[in-house]
């Protein structure tokens, strides 16, 4: 059975719920597969404006998906509010994607040294397995931008719901089912499942042609290797967990050293520093007398929030416990505590860059919760190398004074290590809140994702789900629309 | 020692080599690593010309490089010929790519929503492993197009030699070396290793960023799973064996029965067979009375030649053994032993849809040389479920009449499954032959590939060396080229 919590209370919220059985697992994958022809080779048009009838419908039920995902999730009404926004954004951005048509990559080649005429289009990739994310309940979850990317490509999509929130998931899903057969999407289009075991056998059944994931390593890497181990095997688009390291430059050390300590404490508990782009670890120039003390008062005035889930949490508090042991970080500040049996403590820990360099491996791991690590480096030419060390990460921001010579000089390094090791480059900015735009690159290299040269949030999310044909002398009426002319 | 040998006479051809020893696997591998930031950070009208003098290079020495190649591969000298011209055309055409600049991808999103500009651009992967083949010393070797690619992206090259051709890789690899150094490349932006153990070392390094192949499906799945397996895995880029379907349709197959069986004959023997793009079924209707007939009657008047290798001598003559035996194929006809300890004869076996849907797994294999089955199918409604369940394919013809209302029908069908499960439709015409140019699709899905989304010949395949950097907020002179505006 699946059950949902109040992480306020730690009480069951709502009632509980099946674990999906294989017999329905397979049902939703047929379901799926017998979808695709009619959703792949629907116009970009009808799947636009069924994309957009399940952003309204989701908008129109907010009153009612917001209160109960507060109620499973603990992440409030402000936030949660904001995350539909975003979702149904997601939706409409996706319409606009398919209106637009560039994502079909339709191009021809004159015929030419005794060679026919070549066309090339992307087709849908087929249906597609998306595993939801505990902590963004709509975003990342059942209509999430998986999701919303996955059904524009022309891609049956078949979730496996997160288990931290399964009432919200299923009030999503019969939204989405509701909206997309009222635009007129065939049966099939879209399924839910629940649990581990489901998860399981739908992401290996074999009419499944494609996986996103967002979560953590673990899973994720665990995910992968079923996906690899197929008979054929499927690409398998994990969006697991990071550090994003930010460094601050001694010129913004020194001239923005206030906003950066407070700008980096509201980074870090955002959300209860429940994040995949959450900056858990802060590189502060040696000499920058002010900044260390700054940043501990800002994290220690912090205050925690309720974790997700009583795994979460407890996840937590083995990684402080993990970095609190270790001989050569210092505990320098903890904030307040949050509400309830699952209230997350804000922390900050120290440790000289001598020391981070000798263990990397332990103290850049991710400690999914509001705990930071300030590692103090001597100069730019002691950083670099280290930094040129950490694993893939899917932000690196570097807080500079634009003005200053030496801090420009020193960012060119840190950007140039950054170009190798992260998908996201920030300046004077902080890692958290990923804009949902064209341009927008949420990845990066192994293991912050599993396929590197993919994004998870904007336009470009639709490239994972699609795969080119050519056509060779085919004639315009057995091409597809796009390449009929 | 590697020894090449001309397969005319089963003599050894050239002196022995050694094998590239771990020292200088991993010396290549440093080097390469420590060009890549210059190599990288180049201009792409830098890396245009040398190309282009790469390309200029080969053309100069062409007199020298098809004799050679022609005493290790037998293919010949109007081929060989051929061969190098469409190298240095694969060159010169990446030359374009880079003086294009779209490849770069380089794309802005304005501020919005609280949120910072984002700009976004392509990084070249790191170096790259590219493990030649046997079938294309030229095209898909030294200087191929995985090679001429990668380069274009701005990653260093490692090549591990077929060992079919050492000497033409080494001679191929002192001009490409001389050229780049002359046209300015950093030293270490291409390097050449020999032998299957310096190959497994090659993928193996950490620095090695991700890797082309182009081989045999069995090859090819042992060194994704390698990539897969490495601490951190990489993308392999695995071209791999096909069989190409082709489907007859009955008004083809009457109005045009003569021109199908010559040039079925025709694309089933060139270069004795061993191209992955090798048409391997044919299948015909059942009651096209004079086809069978005339295809076997042009296969019967073919003409076999050397193959590659004995390896290749041996594993096509174990393959017709076993088709052979097979309870329900007919040997239709054999055409003309080719020169030689290791001449290929061309083969036509025969079964009917039937027969082969009762054991595709074996019937479908790929054997590697000119040896078809053809296939009988009642109509088009019993062929389209037998078709859909072959695995991917690189390509897969349909001959039809356009003027046909029946044959185009059964066409809009033999496509649809093809849209799902080969990389390249051709419409009256012959797998053979793949065009150098923006629309071509040289991949499919897997096992043709083991990355469907990705073409390996033609423009697009420099997509394979490319991921996405975004900048947030990033000031112009800390943003690369094209992107400082």
């Amino acid at each position: 059975m699946i059950q949902g919590f109040n992480p306020r209370t730690g009480e069951p919220a709502g009632k509980p719920l099946a674990e999906t059985t294989d017999a329905e697992v397979d049902a939703a994958v047929v379901a799926a597969a017998a979808a695709l022809p009619a959703w792949a080779g629907s116009a970009g048009e009808e799947r636009a404006r069924a994309l957009e009838a399940v952003a309204d419908a989701l908008d129109a039920r907010a009153g009612e998906l917001v209160p109960l995902a507060d109620e499973e999730t603990a992440l409030g009404e402000t936030r949660l509010t904001g995350e539909v926004a975003r979702t149904t954004g997601q939706l409409r951005l996706f319409a606009g994607v398919l209106r637009d048509g560039g994502y079909a990559g339709a191009v021809a080649s004159p015929p030419g040294g005794g060679m026919a005429e070549i066309r090339r289009i992307n087709h849908p990739v087929g249906p597609v397995a998306v595993f939801a994310a505990s902590n963004f309940p709509f975003a990342f979850s059942v209509a999430g931008g998986d999701t919303a990317s996955a059904l524009a490509a022309g891609c049956p999509v078949v979730v496996k719901a997160h288990e931290g929130h399964p009432g919200t998931s299923v009030l999503t899903a019969q939204i989405v089912t509701g909206a997309l057969a009222g635009a007129g999407a065939p049966a099939g289009t879209f399924g839910l499942v629940h649990g581990f075991e489901a998860g399981i056998r739908l992401l290996t059944r074999p009419a499944i042609g494609a996986a996103g994931f967002t979560g953590s390593t673990r899973a994720g890497l665990e995910l992968a290797r079923l996906c690899a181990e197929r008979e054929v095997p499927i690409p398998f688009y994990g969006e697991l967990g990071a550090v994003n390291p930010v460094v601050v430059l001694p010129g913004a050390a020194s001239g923005q050293g206030a906003e950066i300590a407070s700008g980096y404490a509201g980074s870090l508990t955002l959300g209860a520093g429940q994040f995949c782009t959450n900056p858990g670890l802060l590189f502060v120039p040696e000499d920058a007398a002010a900044l260390p003390g700054a940043v501990a008062d800002a994290v220690g005035a912090s205050s925690g929030a309720p974790m997700l889930s009583e795994r979460i949490y407890k996840g937590y508090e083995a990684s402080l416990a993990e970095i609190e042991a270790h001989p050569a970080v210092t505990a320098v500040a903890a904030g307040t505590t949050g509400e309830g049996p699952w209230g997350a403590t804000p922390r900050l820990f120290s440790a000289s860059l001598a020391e981070f360099a000798a263990d990397i491996p332990v103290l850049s791991r991710e400690r999914f919760g509001p705990a930071g690590l300030m590692i103090s480096y001597p100069s730019a030419g002691d950083l670099i190398p280290v930094l040129a060390r950490l694993g893939g990460n899917l932000v690196g921001s570097v807080h500079g004074d634009a003005g200053s010579a030496a801090d420009l000089a020193a960012a060119r390094q840190v950007v140039a290590v950054f170009e190798r090791t992260v998908g996201r480059i920030v300046w004077n900015g902080w890692p958290t809140g990923v804009a949902v735009n064209e341009a927008q690159h949420h990845g990066g290299p192994w293991p912050a994702t599993t396929v590197p040269a993919y994004t998870s949030v904007g336009s470009a999310a639709i490239r994972r789900w699609l795969i080119p044909v050519a056509y060779q002398g085919v004639p315009a009426e057995l091409r597809p629309g796009p390449l009929a002319d």
